[in-house]
């Protein structure tokens, strides 16, 4: 028995990462998982939140939005309701743990890298895509930092990427479409750094609870998963890539 | 004296529409105005709202936003803020209003068609552009309801499009970028008909008071400028192009 | 064939003007057109806005709300709905914007004039009744300042002052009562100064676009129904009508 | 030692009703006690509220406000803060409360009263001075329900009003203005019937604890006042005074 | 005749405080009147509200809250409504006032006492026995200000404790349960000091006016309710019941 | 070296649970886990979201909340704030999600239950306390609905716990305090059946990542955590504990 699109259980959606999609936020791309598409950016604010004042460290915060026309039916907007969702909130906190999480935020300076992901069309892991393109971004506008000569090195000590995985018709499968993720028994989403240690794995079972071995089988797949990813982030990356897990020793030449 | 970019006074930034950008609302627009991009997509829904019910007409509305990043200075999310701002109102306001001037809302039927215009790249003139972008959209949608042979024919009496145009420097200009605009002395924002009819006419001189002629050559200029934009969203609708304009007796014979 | 109230197609209703109707406002106007009925004040605070401060420079901003009774049918409380409707951010900035146009904020110093308009008995036309009266209030209370001896001359350039047109019927008409604008084709909204030059345009066909000559006719009908309302603005302001238009040359006695 | 204003302790400051200083209401008045000055509508609506649907029963509400101006520092609307305070809210309460006490909610049948109390100019004793007012407004609106037929009788059962009593430098006084308010060390709301029974007794001791006896006096001037205030209304109601108080045995001659 | 649980109509319900009840408060009192559980707390901030910075004076404020199971039919919570009901505000209004009448703000210095009600199950009385149990908590945490050596004595000049009466079936009773409550046809609260003096009195007759002779009842059973909470307050804050009502000569021996 | 408690590193603090801590809801236990004590209650409304209706299922939401005075820094009502915070909004879809998962929702017909989880004092593993706590209320509610024969049993599938698991000072620990909580590199909330398995996995290691041999030993540790506090369940529900698990057939005697 096969995927509703023809996958192997284990192979990932075609991914594409646009660098540079618009021209105003320091790191802007543009992330394919196969129709899932969002638009992640980075911009860098000169400041730091109220509770960071003059503590020297920086922060990095994430915001997380659908487009009304992303999901087939519209998505009414959350300004418009005056509210955003427990789930979006959900979503905007994961993103931003994750990438904090990688990140030397004293290293960084007192300056706030704002990431926004914005969803345009959806097809499943939206919160996965939006993580791992985002990374991509928060390299790039950290990158600018550097080239204006604000900070010597990129402060960023591992890659991460995120990816779901999940048990559909009692077979664990990696990075669900909708209509997988719709009828999963299991959704998992995992994130992982490139050293393949885990920054969150949120595994759910609402319609069954889960054994250990099942739980065991989705981490596999996950770590294959974003293994996957991270490679490709390091292609998309170029001469950038190998700025990453770089430290301040690195740069001064001290030993 | 010429232009920040070079255009003449009367030239209109290069303008690109892209049909079916994202998969699922009916319409579907990425629509360029030199660097201001707009997502421009309608989606139908079978109801109507409350003041409608049982009354035969449909509606149609519209909502605009900005993505944070699309400005040069990140934009606080209005869902964030917790609520809408109001120039956001205005323009959703004047977006609505441009489209429902030109379709017959009874032809339609009790539905709906929810226009969303998101702007993921601003440099000037996103509320024209969005109107412009809109109604390509908008005819893609009701085609749609056209094909699944809910009506018979498509419902809009008119072309509609919109350009700004100001006074910068002393000079009557068309189709204003950010640079521009964030100087010009006049704003004005002109929605007209493919018959050379005014639907909106909305010139502000904040800065400085503008006498008749001034307001003469500005609205030549919108002619003009809206006279261009008809013609390519002509191009663009292709076959669907002259289905606009028909009424109830093309459809049927009767005279 | 004749108006609903049998006036003529380019004649004014009945114009009054109260001064000092409330005592705590250093500006205070009744403002009557017909039976439209607003009260606007304006009132002086000792700072600005915060992107203001340290600028050396003063600001107007104004508010508009119409009384749950001052409408046929009962109007709910924006306070109880716990948010402004995009109808009223679309006049109270207008209001704003068309005073601004008139003052110098240099000169003015820094120091916020908050106007308030609140309309106690609506039948068409309150938004620019609104502004008409209010520019009386400002000047009131600009020139408590002066009194106040903390700037030396009333730092207001020109006179504004504001009046719908329509086509009812196919006829151009001034200053719409609520019957005939519920029923009119074009909408427009029109503010002037006394230089007879505008300084905001608003014209609407949402039931039916209109032509380059009917827009002639409108705005010819604004341009007459303004010159007689800045006749009685002068009128009423008794000796402080000649301070308007003044500046500094003229308070040193420099050339 | 006399009062600020040169009143007697026990003396109420000039009361005047403006009936009909609105259009749109049914029941429209101005009240004026000293300079407090209070625009009191109440507009009827042919529905009630989701609690009494089909209960046979009729509602009165009422809303309370302050315009900006009304304060000597200007007062930020609550509809800008996007919400209603605590004190407006006790406000509106207690003239919904003091209202419905004397009306026969089940003779009204199912449509609501809308009682709104806008003051336009504030010098202390808004919230009595609007159920005195609103009274009568309440009685103009309910008449306009008989003279439509949908009534046999207006079903008020007694008068009310309510004027403030307070301790100001160790003198109990009737009717505060703001400045005695300002420094009163108790404040007393007292609201009654023609038949000299109390509706609501309100009175607090924040600046000090009082005694039984003070509490005795204040009462005491609380009668008194509410009586001239009654006496008033009965007048300027006019041929309506006598309907007041009737029953549906008194209309249909039953005994 | 008696009453619903048996009790004479002058007798309170029996009354619990059970001191330290959790443990991060400063002071940590539930209350218990019958059925009625309250927790209040006093926690100590050493700052004060923008209104009082630099005056040297310290402040107390009150919020009320009742948990969704304490009601007999779930109670939505305010947090989820997204706004604070009009009773709330009354009811911590209420609160702040009764605390604050009693407490020598200037001695207290520059810390705000913030005093939380929490109702865990509602019998009638509420809104009284917060009152009652809070004041014990704000002993207890500026007890632990003295503790500190922040202050050298405890400045509350006198003990504050209230009460509920109301006339039920014709009869003046004290301390009303739900069901009496619900059925009363005056309400009244009554909040007292140690020396017999008011603090408060608030009734309220929306289901019938009342006399003079009826208020005066309801007051003398509201005196001798709150002298037998006083008493019980002075037994359970033990030694430091004679801290209450010191003063600065009670500490620094000057006469 | 020990736990800043001196427990063992797979030890639970002291767990107590007091069924009907009050009175108005049919399913009501105080949980007290050390010094964290959560009001868990069940209450049954006979209908359900309207997404539901006609549905034939019922529904379990939950929401939670913090007292102010439950944390050392007196927490901010939101009902203060006016929105929900993220963490809240995590925590009850949380809560709702994991009694979902063991509940026959056709069998529990159309009625909802509300759970609420208002913590009283803080010490960590308030959202694992108020699972495992509320698993017992939400029993006591069901068994009302089956005393009432509304139901012929509890259709409650599996028992389900929580428990926080984390790795402090490299050391991977049960059922983590607040001081240990605040310096855990990977905290972690595991909720289990009572068929050892997993119901909810949610691991953070914002501090730092953690390999899959740490994640192997927090799982075993929240399998005996959850194990231990599923057995002291069975023993406080007593009889009801058998209910837990049976099924129809159970009932109606059909193999």
């Amino acid at each position: 028995m096969s995927r509703v699109d023809g996958r192997k259980f284990d192979e990932l959606r075609p991914v594409k990462f646009t660098k540079n999609y618009t021209k105003h936020a320091q790191g802007s791309v543009l992330v394919e998982m196969g129709e899932t598409k969002v638009i992640c950016t980075a911009m860098v604010e000169e400041r730091v939140p109220h509770f960071l004042k003059n503590s020297g460290k920086g922060w990095v915060t994430a915001e997380y939005s659908m487009l009304p026309s992303s999901t087939n039916t519209r998505k009414i907007r959350e300004s418009s309701r005056g509210k955003i969702e427990g789930r979006t909130q959900e979503i905007q906190r994961l993103i931003g743990r994750a990438l904090r999480s990688v990140i030397d935020l004293e290293a960084l300076g007192e300056r706030t890298i704002w990431i926004d992901c914005d969803v345009i069309q959806a097809d499943g892991g939206t919160r996965t895509a939006s993580i791992t393109g985002a990374f991509i971004a928060l390299v790039e506008a950290i990158n600018s930092v550097k080239e204006a000569k604000k900070i010597t090195y990129i402060p960023i000590k591992n890659y991460v990427s995120a990816i779901s995985v999940g048990i559909v018709n009692d077979q664990p499968v990696l990075d669900l479409c909708y209509e997988e993720d719709s009828k999963a028994m299991v959704d998992m989403n995992i994130v992982m750094t490139d050293m393949k240690e885990f920054i969150e794995v949120q595994g759910t079972g609402e319609e069954a609870p889960f054994s250990r071995d099942s739980l065991m089988e989705l981490l596999r797949l996950g770590e294959e998963g974003n293994a996957q990813l991270i490679a490709l982030q390091k292609e998309v990356l170029g001469s950038l890539a190998e700025e990453i897990g770089k430290n301040d020793k690195d740069v001064t030449g001290e030993k």
